[in-house]
């Protein structure tokens, strides 16, 4: 039995990113989000505040998966692009969604300025879409087709996720267990492989560390059946036992 | 006088950055580094470990950019790929590089089981490259064309960008001044709209931040141009101060 797998793409759009400025958050946290929803993010890509750059990137990651999301970008100053380049990408206008210009009145009607000229740029959308609510602040996100516009501050984005739970269709919750050893991981090597090897529905991934002094790895393996992976794991531990390695069942 | 812009790529390679549960700080830290040397990262790309996956993103941004750089995938496990991953998008065979055996052989010399097969993988190069100092583990790095090989490892990225550093031709450096306000970013956004349109070599940034149960946001003028900079600061702050808000040069 083959199970479909629901994959998503993420577009990171900013030039505070790429210049090292600010330290993303909202590849993780996202990453994390869509585990739970069955859905694995198959790639990331981070572009800056240019158009083009943000309509290829959209284009190209929009088509291969279930999902795209984007972050970044929709807020109301001239640098906020990413309505205008999604709209460019789908083929579609640029309209105010009466909703959103709703929300945002009542938001700002007790606010110094109002609803300016703009604050009324978070209410545009591409034409079409639907508001993903923002509990955190004014605006809200944006749906349209398969793509979901995000905020770049990662607390309102996970307001946003936190809205968008269980509605989007996802495959098995990629489930994984972890063992760490204080051990090279290179002295384990090839018992990784030739555990992998006999359990073809699990994967292991082994990440090294360097901690209080000294090196070690975590072993995490991988697989949608709860049965397979338990059987992978326990014969990674009885591989590691027989070699006379130390291990920590959980992770280190 | 328009000059020419020296661009890299950057391709981060690793399942456990796409599931979350890693969070990657190669980004911020490559980031910050190219900015030093005069290089602008234009683009981010997070694949899995798969061939093909890495193989097409090395392809896309080394061709687009003055310089590649992959982090992840070199080490000693089955799930280390990125070398034959670059030889394949480069066309090359893959060879044991003699100098990286010899460090490996060193550097093992005196540690359980020695230089291992699993061991020896890391000094499998793509044909014709040149090795990167590692000070701080033993394999080293490997660069080839435009196209550098880094330890997913933050701290071990750390080390081969040092020893890099300088090695590289770039351009002038993007120089940047921040100034904050305690202020939603909404109310700013016509001034900032403004000022950038009078300075077309300046660009400028708003990053909307909450803070002590406050919001805020810092603006980051950039240019290569200190002159230019500085004049854009000033009408910035000009701006900031006759619309009656309180700013605070060097951000908050």
């Amino acid at each position: 039995m083959t199970e479909r797998i629901f994959t998503a793409g993420l577009v990171i759009i900013g030039d505070e990113i790429l210049s090292g400025r600010t330290h993303d958050k909202n590849i993780a946290q996202i990453a994390s989000w869509l585990q739970v929803q069955g859905i694995r993010l198959a790639e990331v890509r981070v572009v800056p505040d240019v158009m083009e750059r943000i309509v290829e990137a959209v284009n190209a990651l929009r088509e291969g998966n279930d999902y795209l999301f984007t972050t970044g970008g929709i807020g109301p100053t001239h640098d906020d692009i990413t309505v205008d380049a999604v709209a460019q990408a789908l083929g579609v206008n640029v309209v105010v969604h009466p909703q959103a210009r709703a929300i945002l009145e009542k938001y700002y009607s007790d606010k110094p300025g109002g609803l300016t000229d703009a604050r009324l740029r978070m209410a545009r959308v591409p034409e079409g879409a639907d508001l993903i609510p923002n509990r955190m602040s004014g605006a809200p996100g944006i749906k349209i087709g398969n793509v979901h516009l995000m905020a770049g501050v990662p607390h309102i984005t996970a307001g946003m996720l936190d809205a968008l739970t269980g509605t989007l269709e996802g495959g098995a919750p990629l489930l994984s267990e972890t063992v760490g050893c204080w051990t090279p991981e290179s002295e384990v090597a090839d018992i990784l492989r030739q555990v992998e090897k006999a359990h073809e529905h699990c994967q292991i991934g082994s990440y090294p560390f360097f901690r209080d002094g000294r090196v070690g790895a975590n072993f995490v393996v991988r697989s949608t059946s709860a049965q397979e992976l338990k059987s992978c794991v326990d014969s990674l531990c009885d591989g590691l036992a027989m070699a006379g390695f130390d291990f920590t069942p959980g992770g280190i």
